[in-house]
This record gives C-alpha cells, structure tokens and sequence, in this order.
C-alpha cells in the first residue's frame, strides 16, 4: 500500500471548502472522486487534507494525502488526474510519503496570506481573489500591529466566538504585511496551527488598525485580555489563501 | 456639451468584445446602458472607444469618451456609475476633453500584452486570463524575434487571412518578452495601429519560436513576403489584454 502525496491549487469560489459536509459541493470529495474515478478502487479513499479551508477561501499549495495500490506511477498522477478534475483545482504535483505520514497531523506549520484591495474603485480582475476596501490604509501602522502577533500566545481574541472548546494557545511564526505587486495588501500569518476563524480575525484587526479604528497597541491587550470583541471585524473568505504547508524532512519520496 | 473621457478597467471573459454587433453583449452596449440610466439622457450617447477588442479580450486601460449634457461632476462619475456596472467592467477614472477628443480617432499609440502561461499543468487562477500551454518556451529566442518586429513595417503576415483591405504598414514602437512575478510569459506590443488580429498572430508566432517550430531570422522572411501562411498561429483571445492608450499632450483635462 503506497501512501500518495498530492499538492492540490485550487480557486475556492464555487466550493463549500475542502471538507466534506452535507451541504455543497467540498473540494476534498471533487479530489477523491476524481482519485477514484482514476485508480478505479472502491471504496473511496480517505483524503487527508492539510487544513480545513471555509467556503470561498483558496488554496495556492495545499497538501492532501491517501493510501492506494494503484499502479499508476505516483510522478504521473497529475496528468492523470487532469481529465478527471474540474478547472478550478489543480494537482500540479505528487509524491510518496513514509507509512505514517498524515496531512493533518504531520504538519509543522501552515502559512496563510490575505489579500486586501484598497482603492476608490473595486477591480474586476479581483473579484472573489482579495477583499475590497474604498479605505485608505496606513500600511505602517498595520506592519506594527503584525509584529505584536507573533510569539506563543493565547490567541482566544482572534478566534470564533461561538467555537470555545479546546485550549487557544497557539505560535505564530510569522506575522508581516506587504504592497504586492498587483497594488493589494497582503497580510502572511504563518503558526503551528490555527483557531477557527484566525486569519480571518487577525487580518480584520490589521484592516482596523490600517483604517485608525485600532491602533497597534491594542494588540497587546486584546491579546492579554482574549476578549474577541476587543479585535476587529471577521474579514470575508474570498481573499484568504493557504499559501503552503511544511512538514518534516524526509516527509516527501521522490523516486 | 461636455466630451466626458471615461477610464475603463474589464474581464472580457463574458463579453462579445467592445463593439456592439447583433450576437452577444458587448461592453460598449453594457457601459453605453449605465451612462443613459445614470444621465438620464435620451437617446444614447454615441459611445466612442479606444479600439476594438474581441469577445474574451481583457483591458487594463481602455479609454472611451462621449458628448453629454450632464450636471454630474466629471471626477464623481466612477461612483456615481458604479451601481450600474456589473463587477467585471469598472470605470475607476473619468476626466473632460477638448471638443474634438475621439477615444479612436486622436489615440497615438495602443499597447497590447498577451500572456502565457508553461508549466506542467494548468493553473486555475489563470483560467480565461493567460493561455496555457505544456510545452517549455525558450525565452531568449522569443527576445530576439520580438526585436525584430520592431518598427515601420507591412505586417501583412501577422493580418487575419480574410481581412485584405486597406493598407497594412505599421508601425511597432516596442516588442518585448518577459516573465512575470505570477511565472507568466508576458509579449507587450504598442504600435501606432494593429491589424486585425495582429497582436495574437504576433504572439502565436513567437510561440512558435519559444517552442522551436520557427527561428527568429523567420520574422525577417515573413515580413519581407507579407505571406500570413509563414507567421504562427492565431492565439486565443483570452489571454490578451488593452494595457494601455496614449493622446496627445492636454487631451485630458483635471477641474
């Protein structure tokens, strides 16, 4: 039994996020459906993914791997899952894993980037890809604000208020904030792991701190306090991107 | 009357090109539509673009004008027809001009890019906005024969075949080839007038190059013989793009 690594890019707009659920089309069945249309193995694979990503957000490097017999040679997987997959999701890379390799829980660190556009008139060429805003933006001032996140915290002020259970302690590696070149602002969050609604949350804070609703000490103390009111606004999915997933060395056989 | 200028930012994807014909909506019918609903204006105004694009040509650029009686401020106009646009044409700009400004008839010179995408597999956030191709591009090569098409020429061999009227010299300011930040191949043409078709069968041809079918002394010949036969193929119209119009100095005019 092989265990098959695939490195999925996927434009998340018309999907109801990558894990399966009762309602809507999730990009982890289109994969698995298009794997076993493939390999012609019932059942099902089980399709480990490297993250759940909510309906709308994007995937640039995503990682998802199964177990299979197939024959297919694993460096040609792409191509042959090609026919099988709809445009909007790409398998652009495959490999073998160690027995025990799992997507989820083998992975080191996520990194996720979110994109904001701010100008007097929205682009069409952004539509579903970056989050619209007529504010003007103090990039300086956010670049501050990004700073204070990084380091072990308890991150509760950033995370879903409805969502409660389990421990909120979290390390954010990297937290930065840049001018792309396509005239967006990125925000890049990258920690061992991530609450529900993180990036989202934090990069709502940053948008407020960039607008002079928050100023970037106010970090310190919604960090201090985890009250998630004190943080700003859940920004919408469709400009958040998981941007790459790291695992451990020797995570990836390449004949 | 005021000669109102708008600046015009459109995915083409859904469009049949600019120009207004009996099949498919066009993006002059469509911003035509906005400018009467917005003005209040009967009967149309008389919409004047640029240039023409083809249905799924894109334009970062485009430049459109029109005569109107309307007591909207100029620079308020990319708010005020907002409403009526649908998100994939933007107006994000909009001046006065002298009385005998024409969008088509005062442009100096029009710059195209056309981008390519090489890799293995198709990337889906470029769908409808580069072409992709498996095959890799030898860029050099590409360089030099994009040198070549520079200056007064007969482009009669980069002409669509069915379009033999009127005079085909030209003049190609610059021609270039680059790869881009998103690993793009990017062919930029500005020339004082394009033929029909000429910027995709230019691109088609140093697709040839980059692929090997055809060397870059080839430019030399097929100009000389003025034989479409000898050029590349005709690329899809998806992956190019109006980047930008220039007027003479003191055609726009800022209150």
């Amino acid at each position: 039994m092989k265990n098959i690594v695939l490195f999925l890019r996927y434009d998340g707009t018309n999907y109801h996020g990558w894990q399966s659920q009762k309602n809507g089309t999730t990009v982890q069945e289109i994969v698995s459906e298009a794997i076993r249309r493939l390999t012609g193995e019932p059942p099902l694979p089980e399709l480990h993914g490297c993250g759940r990503t909510d309906a709308g957000v994007h995937a640039l490097h995503y990682v998802a791997n199964f177990h299979s017999e197939t024959i297919i040679p694993v460096d040609r997987l792409p191509y042959a899952l090609k026919p099988f997959l709809p445009e909007d999701i790409a398998c652009y890379d495959a490999c073998e894993a160690p027995e025990d390799f799992h997507a989820r829980f083998s992975c080191l660190e996520k990194k996720y980037v979110y994109k904001l556009y701010s100008s007097r008139i929205p682009d069409p060429f952004l539509k579903n890809r970056a989050y619209f805003t007529p504010m003007a933006l103090d990039l300086e001032a956010m670049q501050d604000g990004a700073s204070r996140i990084v380091g072990k915290h308890d991150f509760a002020c950033f995370r879903a208020a409805n969502f409660t259970a389990k421990g909120s302690v979290r390390t954010v590696y990297t937290c930065s904030v840049r001018k792309t070149d396509d005239d967006c602002i990125e925000i890049s969050v990258s920690a061992d792991g991530f609450l529900y609604n993180m990036v989202r949350i934090i990069s709502g804070t940053l948008y407020y701190i960039g607008t002079g609703k928050l100023t970037p000490e106010d970090i310190d103390s919604m960090l201090a306090s985890g009250d998630r009111l004190e943080a700003g606004v859940t920004l919408p999915p469709h400009g958040l991107y998981l941007e790459s997933a790291r695992y451990p060395e020797g995570s990836f056989i390449r004949a």
